[in-house]
């Protein structure tokens, strides 16, 4: 499967799931992941149920790796893809100190990059957290 | 369950379901409707798995019946909550032609109230459209 180039332009991928690649936006401002699942269909619903659940147990996994790293006040957790086709899935920890809060994050600004060391410090802790709950890695 | 007052005053409900109840978001400029799960939870992803799935079989179920009545070019399929804590998962069918596209639906405006005769008759279209798959209401 081939990340959509916007996709790739935006993030940082963290790791390779089983059912899906997990990425990072880049804006250090917000705990903004995003699920990419390895399928050519742009509808979550219209993929197999059991496709379906499976993926549901990747974003699931992400919940717990935000609720256990970053301490959110809430999680959104969305799939839109009116501007990027491509299905993805945001997984995302808000904070009411985080600067778009209550709005939802998308088009907001400001938007700030994470330093090379924040992006490792991410990959280090999924990994640390993958091996801790003795999920697979794809 | 109490439904929150925001939500009663924001929708219609159109129909009570096993896991959740479906309500149509009062905007004849999108065709919006919300699943409010029946639990005390906030995070889909802290309810059971099992719970979970099922609400997703809800969502396809939705989804669905946007695919089959309202010929939608995208899916929009999004749990927030920043605003209204009550757990509710949106189901949105989007148009290129519709007056937000491609942005998302939240905090657009303008807006246009349904007529009592065309919330009627989404009633009726998902009444049918239940009996067709033979879903059982809750």
């Amino acid at each position: 499967m081939k990340l959509d180039e916007r996709l790739k332009a935006d993030c940082h991928v963290i790791c390779e799931l089983t059912e899906s690649t997990l990425l990072l936006l880049n804006n250090a401002l917000v705990d903004w992941f995003i699920l990419v699942p390895h399928c050519e269909e742009i509808e979550l619903t219209n993929l197999p149920f059991q496709q379906q659940t499976a993926i549901l147990n990747e974003v699931n996994l992400v919940a717990r790796f935000i609720q256990q790293t970053c301490a959110p006040d809430k999680l959104n957790i969305a799939t839109l893809g009116n501007v990027v086709s491509q299905l993805h899935i945001h997984v995302i920890g808000r904070k009411h100190s985080d600067p778009y809060w209550p709005a939802p994050v998308w088009g907001q600004s400001p938007s700030e990059p994470y330093t090379e060391e924040q992006v490792q410090q991410k990959k280090d802790q999924f990994t640390a957290f993958l091996n801790s709950t003795n999920h697979q890695a794809g």
